[in-house]
């Protein structure tokens, strides 16, 4: 199998996320690698012999997908056998052009802690873990958007990605079969309707999922499932709180629709 | 201010993260737009619109990052007035030219559920919360990795961080005074001592974190964070238990070291 390398002066996260939409594109496996942190010339040398003995152990060169501020790294990179990509310096050529400013390179310019964003990225996540599962009834006054939904509708996870990627405090809040047999949300979520967003998901994969923490429940039955969906949606419909089903979205795809649908403010780029 | 566009028929995130790397170089201040599931030419064109009534209005051509499947909404944008990067295809070229394979261009081929790490991240997510500061000391025979260190060393951000990500499967215990004053592990640790990953942090820093919990109390105080601090470094020597100071460094850069450091196995790309 080929090898795909990632290398970076940092977390190498830019250059993954970049060359794994490239190779997405094309039906072929490949040997993935990330290396992170290559901040001197004696690392940089130690990973273009990787890089050259990967060529010949395997008889195809590696593709390599690299970003450094310093050239000199780049320069060793480079000399390797490997195809190798510095995929930002283009990008970054054809930008300094139109803005007409010179590019101030500097090291764990992303990704680190020195990003303005960091700190409320942290208080998010503590927010979102206190704020987990109507743990907390009293702190909602500080939620950017709380979302509900029956249990394992995809709330945490969501609520998690939320916080970490985007300094969001997303509280969550399961609707059980007590809240759902009053057809009102709970007296505890009315104060801040504005701020609700509903998670909704099909029966079936409900059920099955359900299924794998209580086999053989009432509360993992398909009928039991059909029912708390079906009241859910009638509730979201009736309040016109504004909702999406989960069910084939990633945390990821939820996450970026519910910012696109609501206009919620992000803290991070 | 200028603004940057990061527009795709998925999430956009690949956009986001290219683009603001690259902008990341310059000291520019930009106001950035994401714009994901851009996914009918009706759509397109709204955006198109868009583009154009933003240059107009501030008087310079938007940058605009942007990756789509189908050809025909690509033009849609690179018809419009901002300076369009279609970023990925220029890399599909060239890497097509190597692999002497053609592109399979697939909607939602990343950050999607179609992944085949989807259900590991899930899982892992669901095991770090269960898992989270010594909550469930029975199930570490399932983790991949169990982080220790005193209260509000990182552990917590960390573990969702590898989990959401890589699909690792993060334990956290938090070290307390008692255990410290016993001078090792914890028995319900002894046996995983293998998977064990230390993380601590200035004490300095450590108390103005715990000031903001616990204002003025023993806890937080310089004293105790010095004497916690200094014990628990001494523990992980003692116990050749590999360890990072979290101080100035970010969720990812602190993941990215443990997963370098470790050799994990990462289930996500």
């Amino acid at each position: 199998m080929r090898t795909a390398f990632y290398i970076s002066d940092g977390t190498a996260i830019t250059s993954e996320v970049f060359g794994h939409a490239t190779l997405s594109m094309f039906p072929v496996e490949f040997n993935h690698q990330t290396i992170p942190f290559v901040e001197t010339k004696k690392k940089a040398m130690e990973i273009k012999r990787l890089i050259d003995s990967t060529a010949e152990s395997c008889g195809e060169r590696p593709l390599v997908f690299f970003t450094f501020v310093n050239p000199e790294l780049s320069e060793i990179i480079l000399s390797s056998q490997g195809v190798c990509y510095d995929f930002l310096a283009l990008a970054s050529k054809v930008v300094k052009k139109e803005l007409n400013v010179d590019p101030v390179p500097k090291i764990h310019r992303t990704h680190s802690i020195h990003e303005a964003s960091y700190d409320f990225r942290i208080d998010a996540v503590n927010y979102a873990l206190a704020n987990d599962d109507g743990a907390n009834i009293k702190d909602y006054e500080q939620a950017d958007i709380i979302l509900v939904g029956v249990s394992r509708s995809g709330k945490t996870p969501t609520s998690l990605y939320l916080a970490l990627q985007y300094g969001i405090k997303a509280a969550n809040y399961p609707m059980t079969e007590d809240d759902l047999e009053k057809g009102n949300f709970p007296s505890c979520l009315l104060p801040y309707k504005h701020k609700l967003f509903g998670l909704t998901i099909n029966p079936e994969r409900l059920s099955a999922i359900r299924e794998g923490r209580m086999a053989n429940s009432k509360y993992a039955s398909l009928r039991q499932c059909r029912i708390e969906v079906r009241e859910v949606e009638m509730l979201f419909k009736r309040h016109k709180t504004p909702y999406l089903n989960s069910t084939s979205h990633s945390v990821e795809e939820i996450s970026a629709k519910i910012i696109s649908e609501t206009g919620l403010t992000r803290r991070k780029y």
